[in-house]
């Protein structure tokens, strides 16, 4: 599982620091953005579930994959229209990966499941969350035309039901996050979404105003 | 005081998910911001005094509140227009509740009566400021034509003075609630305000541009 | 070290009380940022470092500096025009400060050396990020114009060293911090600047369009 999280935190880590990238920030906003998204949801996870210092702050290996990311994008060579698809899709990457560790690191510590799923869920939307707030960007969890936390509550659920049946292991954990990781890709590739917060409101009524809504971009 | 907080978190739920429907977002925002708000508050309250899980994460009774508040906007008929309004008013019953439980959650826990006031506080801002950071929204708190602390803070402090006293029940605590929740609705409705961070400065000349304070709306 | 604790949270303090002047927000906004950008850094840390309710809300003159900050901020006779110079100002003083004291604590508590320095960078940039992550504002920290996070980064580590070789005393630590102070208000005036996220990126062509630009100031 050490492996998955590691994994996880280096995808994270490169959205971040790729979406540092479109937005201009230097090598230390772009090592900053890695560091709070890859670490971030964790961080959050583990104060909640009150065992001790943080696994981030005693393990020194997790300081690695948000440093590498950085590097990483400092590095490559790429150009900026396509930086928009690049983040969706690491974003993913630690979206399946975070939902399955999260919701794992609840259960082992004596969450009750259903409360385990729900923060299995947080795990994997805080640290894109914390990442686009601080870079003052609308969080994609609450894009009304894209769909980022029915993957990862799924995703979380399968985990909760694999647990409690005995069916978890390698090969069922690597199917859930390939197949929340298609499903989310799926969903900004053709804009799947959910219903509106109103039952009774049409989409194009609720439209921002063409300035706001490039701003709210 | 379960029911207390169980109807506080209601109410502020509520909150964010309106919200959720004014900003335009989908069912899946309104549930993310319903949770965020009616929990968000208790949950940095119970990770600073440092009693273990926080509460919300092992009764999964708090898990219920935001949902339903979810659902309950899902369902109703109104109109854009009138949100605004609305939001106001469960916000305000949320804070009203929120810094009585607050205050009396730190006072039980040990926490010095002059900085369990400041705890309550915390508490019934917290979620509300959650809810507006995440959704982009300059936070209600900040707002320098409206008073939003000052309730919460004789709440709190008239909540520290009864329980020291010996003097809180249930009836005084009702008492509190109501005061607190009428004084909100009172400074949103006749726009009241507190004197400006330097006091020389006039209101007018502070004032922003229009088109930077539509933005900041 | 207590002192060098309260005299930064006075500085970040301050800088917070200045923000919401500059904003038009008024004293209740003032003392909010006030009492967040002086103990937000702080309770972060403590509460990582896991060792009981966090210093801030045991010890009440924590709560002075602040009062304090808001009061001061409150009293003097300024121009709008200098505000932004003072904001930085007593911003260096709280980093200088912090970036120190952030290390001892997450050291005294048997972090490793290298994630302490880590976490006196996040004590340190974590009040200033807050301050203007709710007020609205792009963090001084993503400034790619700018350099925050580095002096930071050098005092913590100095810090740890002299920690490790058993050199920190008043002397060593007062001349850490007047270094982090002067190479941070070095920074700002000669707008010093670390490379790009990317390295194959020109400055000018990541530049925002005029309005974006204006905007996120």
């Amino acid at each position: 599982m050490l492996s998955a999280d590691l994994l996880g935190i280096f995808f994270f880590a490169v959205s971040g620091s790729l979406l540092a990238a479109r937005k201009g920030f230097d090598i230390i906003g772009s090592l900053a953005l890695a560091y709070m998204t890859g670490l971030g949801g964790g961080i959050v996870r583990d104060l909640i579930i009150d065992q001790g210092v943080p696994n981030v702050f005693v393990n020194t290996i997790y300081l690695l994959p948000p440093f590498l990311a950085a590097i990483a994008v400092y590095l490559m060579s790429t150009h900026l229209q396509k930086l928009r698809y690049f983040i969706s899709l690491f974003d993913a990457g630690g979206l399946a990966l975070f939902c399955i560790t999260g919701t794992l690191v609840a259960l082992e510590a004596g969450i009750e499941p259903i409360v385990a799923v729900l923060l299995g869920v947080a795990t994997a939307c805080g640290g894109g969350l914390l990442r686009d707030i601080t870079a003052n960007e609308t969080p994609g969890l609450f894009n009304p035309r894209d769909l980022y936390a029915v993957p990862a509550f799924l995703g979380a659920s399968v985990t909760v039901l694999l647990e409690m049946t005995g069916w978890f292991n390698l090969l069922t954990a690597t199917i859930t996050a390939v197949a929340v990781f298609v499903m989310r890709m799926l969903a900004v590739r053709f804009k799947w979404s959910a219903p509106l917060a109103v039952r009774g409101w049409s989409r194009p009524s609720l439209r921002l105003p063409r300035s706001r809504a490039d701003n709210a971009k």
